[in-house]
This record gives C-alpha cells, sequence and structure tokens, in this order.
C-alpha cells in the first residue's frame, strides 16, 4: 500500500485523537500545535522485534499499547501529563495493512485513557519490526519533577502496585507455561500491557515527593541506576517486597526472583522520607509498599534477605549488550 | 559497555550543546526544559542500516550528521526552528564504543550549527544500526507556520539551491564510479552530510510564503504529496530545473532524471505568488529558481520538457514499502 497509505491509516486512527491545541497532525513535515509558558517534558523508546517481543506470542494490538506504554511511564516516572506521541515505524514489506492496522488501534486504546495525541508519524522499510515513539508533555512546576537524582540518605524506598508479574507472564509465553485461565490472562496482561501510572505520578510530585524511576529494567538494576544518579546507596528488604499474588501462588520458590530482577512492571520506584510515604500512601488509588531504604554508604543495593543476610543475585537486571 | 556507558557517552557529548533553557537533559527518565507559550513543531524520522546507509560506504560522523539532518529539514519545511533532539539508538552488539562516539559527534557538529539541544536518548540492542530521532521545535507565530497544504493555483512553484547531487552521489558510492577529487566530495558531501535549510525555511515563512515541503524522496514524488495535500495539481518545466552544475557536468543526459526523482537533496520546495517568490528570491542566502506552476486541474504533477512535451518517468521517486 505504500508509505503513503500507511501514513493515512495512522491520520485515520490518528485523527480521533486530535485536541484542539493541536493545530497540523499527522501528514505535513512535522506536526504543530499550541503551548502554554511550562515545564516540558520529553523521551523516546524504540521496541525491537526479536529484541523487546516477538510475534509469536504478542498480538499487533497488543505492540501497539506497549510501545507506547514504555513512553508514558518515562513521563509518569517524571510525574508529568504525556500531551503529544510521535510514532516512527520501521516494517518488513510483507506486513499486512490489517496488521498495521492493529497496531495504530492498540496505541490509540491507551492514547485516548490519557488524552494523548497522536500528531506525527512515518514510516519506512526495516528487515524487522521496529516501534520508535517519542512523547512530549509537562510537568505541573519546574519545582515538581520528579528526578532520579532526588534520592537522599535516610530517605524510605517505596513502590506501587506489585511486582513480578510481567517477568512471570514472559516466562509463561517464552516457555509455554500452562496455568489456568485466569492466572494465564493476568501474567499475559502484565507482559503485554502494563498499566503507565501516570495519575499515581502526577499524585507523587504534588505531595512532595521528588526522587522516581519506573521500573522497566528490573528492581534492583533500576534501583541502581536511581542510587548512581543521586550518589546514595541503598538497602532493600526481601520480605518487604510486593510480589504479585498471582506470582507468588503460580511460581513459589522463584516468585521473588521475578520480582527483584525480573523488569517490565513498569511500576515507579520513589524515594522520600517515611512522613512524606505515609501521606502518599493514603492517597494513592494503587497499594504503595516501603520495600528498603536510602544509605549515605555504601554506593549501590545491598539486598538483604528475611535473616538479614544480603543476597547475591545471579542476574541483576535485564540491561541491553551484556 | 552495556546501556548505561552508552548513554553516559551521550550525555558528555551532548553535554557541552545544553542550552540554559535544559533543566534536565540525557540521563533521566524524560528530558525536561522550560518553555514559553507559543506554537511548538515536531517531527521524528528513522535511518535504518541497508535501507537508508550502508556502513561500507558510510563514516559513523557522517551517519550521525545526516540522522539530525533529515529531521532539522522538517522543521525547516515548516520555517521553524530546531530546539530539541531525543536519539533512540538501536546497536548490533558487535559495534565499537569509538563507532558510537563518532556518531554522536557528527550529531553534535550539526546540533551545533542551529543551536539544538541533544536532551534525550536510549540505545538498545538491534540487528542493524537504527537511528530514530525526533526533533521539537518552534514556529514563529501559528501565522507564520509552512504546510504542505497551502498551495494555490496560479502559485508559483520554486525551489532553494541546486537538484540531483545527492542521488548522483548515491550513485557513485553504490557503483564505484570515479571522478576527480573534487567532484566526488562534492557528491559525497551532498548525499552524507546534507545542509538542512533552517535559516531558508525562517525566511520564506517571514516574506509571506505559505506552503513548503522538503526534498526528501524526490522532487516529482515530493510535489505530488504537496499536490495531494493541497487538492491541487502543477506542472513543471524540466528547462527550469536548477540540475546541480556537478552533476550536469559528471552525469550529462542521466542529470535531469538525477534532479527529477533521485531524492534527498533536502532542499526546500515551496510555492507562492510570483510576486512573492521575486521578494523572496532577492532576500534568500541561497539560489531560488522558478521551475513551475500550481493548476487546478489535473490533480497530478505533469513534467513538460523543452519542447512543451508531457514526460513519462520512470520512477518517480523514492517510496518505501513499493
Amino acid at each position: 500500500m505504500g508509505e503513503f497509505g500507511l501514513i493515512e491509516l495512522l491520520a485515520k486512527i490518528a485523527g480521533q485523537l486530535k485536541d484542539k491545541s493541536v493545530l497540523i497532525g499527522i501528514g505535513d513535515d512535522a506536526a504543530c500545535w499550541r503551548t502554554e509558558a511550562c515545564a516540558q517534558l520529553a523521551t523516546s523508546d524504540s521496541l525491537i522485534q526479536d529484541v523487546h517481543f516477538t510475534l509469536s506470542t504478542t498480538t499487533w494490538r497488543e505492540l501497539g499499547w506497549k510501545a507506547l506504554a514504555v513512553n508514558l511511564s518515562d513521563i509518569a516516572a517524571m510525574g508529568g501529563f504525556p500531551q503529544y506521541a510521535l510514532v516512527s515505524l520501521g516494517l518488513p514489506g510483507d506486513i499486512e495493512v490489517a496488521s498495521v492496522a492493529e497496531l495504530y488501534e492498540g496505541m490509540a486504546e491507551l492514547a485516548r485513557l490519557f488524552d494523548v495525541s497522536i500528531v506525527g508519524g512515518d514510516s519506512v522499510g526495516a528487515p524487522v519490526v521496529i516501534l520508535s515513539l517519542a512523547v512530549v508533555g509537562k510537568a505541573q512546576t519546574t519545582q515538581t519533577v520528579l528526578t532520579r537524582s532526588a534520592a537522599a540518605p535516610g530517605d524510605r524506598i517505596a513502590v506501587t502496585g506489585y511486582l513480578g508479574a510481567s517477568a512471570a507472564g514472559l516466562a509463561m509465553l517464552k516457555k509455554g507455561l500452562e496455568f489456568d485461565k485466569e492466572t494465564a490472562a493476568t501474567l499475559r496482561e502484565a507482559h503485554l500491557k502494563p498499566h503507565p501510572r501516570i495519575v499515581e505520578g502526577q499524585a507523587l510530585a504534588r505531595r512532595g515527593v521528588k526522587a522516581a524511576i519506573d521500573l522497566s529494567d528490573g528492581l534492583v538494576s533500576d534501583l541502581n541506576k536511581l542510587c548512581k544518579a543521586s550518589g546514595v546507596g541503598a538497602r532493600l528488604f526481601t520480605n518487604q517486597i510486593p510480589v504479585h499474588p498471582v506470582v507468588r501462588r503460580s511460581f513459589g520458590d522463584d516468585s521473588i526472583e521475578l520480582a527483584l530482577s525480573g523488569g517490565e512492571d513498569y511500576e515507579l520506584l520513589f524515594t522520600a522520607q517515611g512522613e512524606v510515604i505515609d501521606k502518599v500512601r493514603k492517597a494513592m488509588p494503587c497499594p504503595v509498599t516501603v520495600i528498603g531504604e536510602i544509605s549515605a554508604e555504601p554506593k549501590m543495593v545491598e539486598v538483604i534477605d528475611e535473616h538479614g543476610n544480603e543476597v547475591r543475585l545471579e542476574k541483576e537486571g535485564w540491561e541491553h549488550f551484556v
């Protein structure tokens, strides 16, 4: 159908999402929108076939959702409001139009939930499917942006929601593990349709939290990044980790490992003084669990088990190029 | 070196470009900058190995330059000011750090020319090299944005600069054609280090031009897109096309074909009433040539040769997925 047809298809699906700030949407050289004076946020992230997903276990609709979700999660981790998305698509020649339409529908479904306008896109030939998205949004104020570099010794470390279900879902899909229908659906959705914590990130920012990161590579790996950016260390207590109940039930002893280093939960990890976290917990629309504390030294993450012993993790989390 | 090292490398190179509006650059979940009330522009575009370039003829530095240039050219085609760039990189595991550093240096070199801050980036594993960039900028006012849809019957069609040198450079590199040193350098630079017409696009917008597109796929192909978006037709006169003199000298009879359908010249094609174009021509820092006219009917591009006969082009221009 040619590049032109694909862009028209996206324009049609995205057209339903266009808000009144958008002056020029898909189909011109660049998108154009009206903005107020503010602190703007922008992020970009790519999903690449057979690196981040396989078409044998992922539907096109789920893929579209997830490609946008991982970008929205970055905006959530700043406490911001996502507004505009640009979609750069790489496609092998044999992909069917109906598949691309499904992909766009999956994106549009999530975009609609958070009032995100898909304002731009291009499509190019590629040896594998590539989804490169960029999302622009705004912060409430320059003072309320959550950063990786604001953690301080004495802070408690907390996470939203439950951990491990995405990695458990990936293991299920990869190894063909069989579970009852409800468990399988929960794990599949956790891995393929993560819900970015947009509202929660905004609530954290509004209530005085300063430091946060979203959990994409894995709890320990992402906490390490936050510690490195803040110049601090951290102690994590395994018996406080909110392992997803479905994972605990289905994966037994392996579940803590999935929660610590599985990755792609897209929950928010944040740090603040105990009283701030107490306040936050009451106001949040999701569970908030304290799982550790920030320390001045050593500048690394220590994982402590229920007997007070340090645990050595086999795999810290999924890092590319390792 | 791992993803973290690559991002740090980019942060170091990009750090030199950070302007004072940037509150948070590379290394957090999202970039953050302060913006005024304005009409914002955003575009994204990807270059993919063995689709858009080959590493056997392109240096990493040229590749970095070009990946940013094609995005800046989209902002130029809107008459805008590019401000912030996000870089999403896909890399096979065997790429050397020194190569990635060169790539970033090439981007930084061009970014510096136009005061663009590289504010974000991520890198992921990939089967081939993928450069997905997004650029955010601003327009002078909402009234001065150049669009593809503003061409009107009676408008003259004009282009900046000379055409065909990029496609000639590609032909030279692909077929190993030999030319004298100066010719070879000119053609190589035209293909691998295109200069986005930022200043020229701004001048067009300021002087009353309304319709423009940048030449990426080819003169006829891109003019077709502009006509389609504007609901008009066009007549192009081959004897008025400003074929690059070096191409004319080196490619003889083939040079007009390279200029009409070669693509990737990244010049601006624009339309306006004759008197507006006369005014623009005097003010522009580059050659401006009238090459045809916009018509009400038929809704297509007719290419007319020096005898007044319509020319049938073998290949309209390079379209993906054809």
